[in-house]
């Protein structure tokens, strides 16, 4: 296996503390000539789907990386770590559900191996900061072209724990999808596929909000609402010169339904 | 045209999402060996000349660079992307006013562009991300050393977008000035060079609340307004151990007084 | 003295302004090759303590760096500038009490100078931005191998500003110690060391909220109250799934006693 020339982080962990810096400084520590990028350091305490999503949708652009995911509420539990080799990167992190669409985003789960050689470990691991003491020095070991294998035993990709995936139908002039993420910008993406847009006319509703199909913001006027598709490749809603979120009131998981007027 | 060891980067997408992540990545894969400076993700979402004037203030502070910043309701709709060349460096965004004050900043505006040469965008152009798909591959390509004139044909700079110069009137004891920008301390900084504090006497108002001339905070007690020479070189407002934003009640746009007593 | 390959930067600049990035335009001027880790800019805006605890956590998880450390509300006054050499790095910024723990924390104060080479600074020092006019480009030549002495006349360490070392007490099953840090999950950090739980049962009292002893979060039951050896190894309260500071209502200074039930 080759080495990486890059490690990503995505955390919940917010950069108001020293967290992130602790995970930098062990990578720099054993991989110096290693870089890293942050995804983001702001998914909700806890809240493995928004990682799973977010890491999901931006490590496709990265180069090819191994990809450290942690927000991990049973940090220090029997909850395995583990490693999952893809034909496009190495994801490190908890065995949660938090790796899994990304693997699927980066070619697919080709190996899974349970964390468990501890000569890579930090010396003393603490019980709640694996970030720091168990997935940055291994990353850090695998950036260098340690073996996946040597992390640990290979275990059943069968049994890595998986999130439910979002729901999505489709009929005869509508769809129905759940949300996924809401971005900085109000914009509500929904689990369907872009593609799933073409069986939609241009005069739409939204719940019950008048709206249009289209491909950018622009293309409406001030305040109007818009389905288009992503640049993640999502249906997404959007309003020109506002927040999506705030004129249709959901948040993840919930179902919205577009249909034609 | 030699190359750039650095790309800087300036956009209100935040750093909930991957958004900032992804060009990142995009510029890692097209000139790895060349480092990002992360300026601000925070630009309140579409404030252009927030944008503008805090790339025109941290620019010139940075080595040569190719300067990426994206603020850019306009995404998408027939407003030109653009680069801009300067003595110290390049300037790559959308023609919306917000690369023209960081031109100046570095030197003047000595050639523009529009992006027009696809070669160098990512092969599947989405209407909504150019920050990924246009700007940060272009920026790659002319940190590695391309001619800028390859990023497509000059334009007139006399068409490139302007915002309005922030007003600035100055009189015997006395000058206004539109706010340009507050700071995280509460600051407010006025569009008024330092030098216009030269025909001021020690003794001031502001509005109508009194105040003092000042080098620093220390120079005043716990809660007294000064006014001073900021680290930019313009004339600012602040409060020792307070927020003068909230003092004042201003925000960017409105006009101060600031008048002998 | 050997070189450095890191700066670490810790400051209460926030990530709005470009403040951050002016820093590391300057470090990347003057040092190109050295690399810069954050460690956090989001201190408080003038919490001299908050900051002097993120950085003496975190310092020890980074590679041996110069430190640069900017939380000055009395930046421009006669308060000195210092740079302290330590076993394991030096550390860079106010004499207001922010660098000393994290020296303790990197191996003790082995010699302190007061920065005073003009040269090393940057022409045109404003008064309120020593972040970039002094410490920054002060960092980047001891980064660069310049001896520590260069930068000004050496002081006597026991001149230098401390803050009050933060109460501790433990008598017979119980203990009272300063709030130190709360951090992003809520978690309340005090200022006793791990070490004092040993005395104590598992059934324990926070104040007068019942509690237990564990070791990681999960060994709870949701919003139960847990007593730990945190990831710093102080002694440390959290809620498994909700945030202890909201429970006990709690903050940076005061005291909280823990005693057996």
């Amino acid at each position: 296996m080759g080495a990486y020339g890059w490690i990503s982080l995505t955390t919940d962990y917010g950069t108001f503390d020293g967290f992130v810096a602790a995970c930098h400084g062990v990578i720099a520590r054993f991989a110096p000539d290693v870089r890293v990028i942050d995804v983001t350091h702001h998914v909700p305490p806890a809240d493995v789907a928004r990682g799973a999503a977010v890491l999901a949708q931006t490590a496709p652009h990265l180069p090819p990386s191994v990809h450290v995911a942690v927000v991990d509420p049973g940090v220090g539990t029997d909850r395995r770590g583990i490693a999952i080799g893809t034909p496009d990167g190495i994801l490190v992190g908890p065995d949660n559900g938090l790796l899994v669409w990304a693997a699927e985003a980066l070619g697919g789960v080709e190996t899974v191996v349970k964390l468990a050689n501890e000569d890579w470990f930090l010396g003393d691991v603490s019980r709640t900061f694996h970030g720091r003491d168990i997935f940055s020095p291994v990353a850090a070991r695998l950036a260098l072209g340690a073996p996946l294998t040597d992390a640990g035993p290979t275990v059943d990709p069968a049994t890595v724990v998986r999130l439910a995936d979002p729901v999505v139908a489709v009929g005869d002039g509508w769809l129905e999808a759940e949300v996924v993420t809401v971005d900085r910008f109000g914009n509500v993406q929904l689990a369907a596929g872009g593609s799933m847009l073409s069986g939609l006319g241009p005069e739409l509703l939204v719940g019950n909000v008048k709206a249009r199909r289209a491909q950018t913001f622009g293309d409406a006027g001030p305040g109007e609402l818009i389905v288009y598709e992503d640049s993640a490749g999502r249906v997404a809603v959007a309003v020109n010169g506002g927040r999506a979120v705030v004129v249709l009131s959901v948040r993840p998981g919930d179902m919205l339904r577009i249909a034609e007027r």
